[in-house]
């Protein structure tokens, strides 16, 4: 471990203007330096707060989870408006978005040969519904879309696909759940299965948004538990012929009213250059989006609410986003990017939490069609804020990074920061039943938000933009 | 690691008759020595066997769950039975036992007040019905008995108790769900949940053996998730009147026909002295019942099939035993010491393996009533035995130790040997829908096949009896 040499510059005692030191560079002491005073207040009172794990308590324990066009999430909604307004912060409104309206319904699945058993399943997000009595078929077992095309028409027309593909980690492993369907329909296929995306499993399905095809015949598609999914794959690789019931009631109904909730804390020299930062208030159906991403919202909440408290406005705007359905089709972040319009010129930055809140590393930063130069020299001075995080090990700064509802920001060239933690159990949890509040490490939370605190802070009110 | 020397009296390249070697004890290596060739074929074969993952394979996925007084139990009771005669055991029989039958029937839980949110829940085995509407209570939360002591009946008359107790290990944290009940009724509750006793969750109940009392009303009994009873205990905590409806349909239906399924090499010298091993055949009525003891009953079958398979007939007869309802009542393992009668003299040893087939340790003993002398003398013969598993890191023998299916014959001072194993996991997955057999890691299964043959040959073949 390297050991830096503190504010040299400066005499013992000395307490720094913060808004003056950035303004007198030549007698200040050297970026990032000059913040370390204010990095010290936004972290040493986030590890001693408790409003942020009470906002995060009520959302999952209160509300629950929180679907796109469901009664929760526009609960969630105003209760964040409401709560952001009493604490004082500014320009806070409910962005009006249309959102997709699934609705689940009654649905099971069972194996019926070659034994009768029942099978833990969740559809996904978006399916189709089976016929009322549901679809009964034998089931063909892959475990890669080449193994499916391998089989062929012939072997999968009239059948039940089962896509029994190990972990591989989400990045890789998702792709049956999202394309699942389509694949499988193109070759005949009656409805398709996805072993659930996870890493760890108690007999728990994890369920997640899956896409169709305008050109293809769109096919119930669902997930089942690792276990139900390895059994399957046991009893025909033994020989027998897997026959299993599927049924689903799933419904789409005509999109529903929601909104991105947006709040200040307006920049005191620069107001109308901004510093975006969230996650997404919406969830699956399933569990408390304790993890994904309850915890984002409220973390990214927790810092703008933490300057407030502590007088530290930065130069910029620093503005909160809690982007509305980001699981299912992202209406929120298209949504809001409409919204910003030209104005993305004066985004300065974007931030986004959504992998969870593990303890935080760092953050990953990304500048779209930037020049090595600038994308270099904004790494630089970011891991030069992130010196001001080393202590509490969240301080890494690595090229690469951003997130689904900064993306279309990120497209059109703002600098984006995707959070990041050392990742060990998220997809253990993630879109099932078990992403509740006790998954939640109340210190990993604060030292999230403390993160989150010290890079929006200097972001916002570092004299050059971080890609200048 | 020491090493130690080898068969030093016996020039290399000579085959010691292992019949023969015991007899001749003045010519032969020392005890253990005389085992060691013995040790290595049981230890070799079972480490390249492919017949006991089979048959795991088939009661896990083509019979699955067996609770006393199910179809499945029969089913595996009379597969098990055959495959035992078709391998040539034995004297292979079933041994009739009336068992216990419950069936859970429709069952759910529900928060409805302050949130109105579903409750993952399993009803415990034995527990009464509610009325067909359910229960609708307050509920009154408790981490331990002194707790619910402490509150009185003033306020848990009316009311459903929450024994919302964390993780202690298994024998601490288990009293709350096999006594929960009584003690609750005692002070006049109308229903009982106990938060589900696994140190791992991913919202999965886990079920399980409860008791009622003559004495005290019969309340209805059952198990939520880790998850569902903290959110409860957190709801409590910040002030709110918790109200759980619950809904359990069970039935307690008249006894039922069972039995223990028994199979026997004969031992060639001293066929009416036994060595019996076992597990148990029944399980509870989620998962598979793969940990929770489909593995134990088949390590058991195979090491002595594997005996069998090498032409390694002890001195003593082996006796393997499936004990039938072990969960619920413990109705095997009574009717199976009533049947030994004064026969239990003969009984050498008793060897249960009912822990799960992690990475085996090595086996705890126990003689009761025997005299400080005797059971040390027969500790340093175990351990003498557990040199020959060391290599294979199976050999540690522990003072204390035994099985709820041994139990009654250990009571009369058979001397009884507790399969062990590094036991990290079980519990995650012990009666839940999550004991399935991809649970179990075919090596380690291996690694207590080989363990129990060894330990179970050299009991059955040694020349004096292990409390000589």
């Amino acid at each position: 471990m390297k050991r830096r040499t503190f504010l040299t510059s400066v005499p013992a005692g000395v307490t720094l203007s913060l808004a003056g030191a950035a303004g007198r560079a030549e007698a200040a002491p050297a970026f990032p330096e000059v913040y370390r005073e204010a990095a010290a207040k936004l972290i040493g009172t986030a590890l001693t707060d408790e409003g942020g794990w009470k906002k995060l308590e009520y959302l999952c324990d209160r509300i629950g989870h929180r679907l796109a066009g469901s009664a929760a999430l526009e609960r969630a909604i105003a209760w964040a408006a409401t709560e952001m307004r009493r604490e004082g912060l500014e320009n806070v409104h409910v962005q009006p978005v249309k959102v997709p309206h699934w609705v689940r319904g009654e649905e099971w699945a069972r194996l019926v040969a070659p034994v009768e058993a029942p099978i833990s399943m969740l559809g996904l997000g978006g399916s189709v519904a089976t016929p009322p009595d549901g679809i009964t078929a034998e089931v063909v077992a892959v475990s890669s879309f080449e193994e499916l095309e391998a089989l062929g028409a012939d072997k999968v027309r009239g059948r039940i696909v089962l896509y029994n593909a190990p972990w591989q980690g989400y990045g890789r492993s998702v792709q049956y759940r999202f394309s699942g369907a389509v694949r499988a329909a193109k070759l005949g296929a009656v409805a398709s299965l996805v072993r659930s995306v996870t890493p760890l499993s108690l007999r728990d399905p994890h369920t997640g948004a899956m896409q169709y095809d305008p050109a293809v015949p769109q096919i119930p598609h669902a997930a089942i538990s690792v276990e139900d999914a390895l059994r399957i794959g046991r009893l025909i690789e033994a020989g027998s012929t897997v026959r299993v019931q599927l049924k689903m009631a799933a419904q789409t109904l005509p999109d529903a009213d929601s909104g991105n909730v947006i709040g200040e804390l307006t920049g005191r020299e620069r107001p109308e250059e901004v510093v975006v930062l969230g996650g997404h208030i919406d969830s699956w159906d399933v569990g408390q989006g304790a993890q994904d991403d309850g915890c984002g919202v409220v973390a990214c909440w927790q810092a703008v609410a933490l300057m407030k408290q502590l007088g530290l406005v930065p130069r910029r705007t620093v503005r909160l986003v809690f982007w509305t359905d980001e699981e299912h089709t992202g209406a929120g972040a298209a949504a809001y990017r409409k919204w910003v319009g030209d104005a993305i010129k004066s985004h300065v930055a974007a931030i986004e939490m959504d992998g969870g809140s593990e303890h935080p590393v760092g953050f990953g930063c990304s500048i779209a069609g930037a020049p090595d130069e600038v994308l270099n020299r904004a790494l630089q001075r970011a891991r030069q804020i992130g010196r001001l995080l080393e202590g509490i090990g969240a301080g890494e700064i690595t090229k690469g990074g951003g997130g689904a509802d900064i993306g279309p920001l990120m497209r059109d060239g703002v600098p984006g920061f995707g959070h990041r933690t050392v990742g060990q159990h998220y997809f253990d949890w993630h879109h099932s039943e078990a992403d509740t509040l006790d998954k939640v490490d109340p210190r990993d939370f604060r030292l999230n938000v403390a993160a989150l605190a010290v890079l929006a802070y200097v972001l916002a009110d570092m004299p050059e933009r971080v890609d200048a």
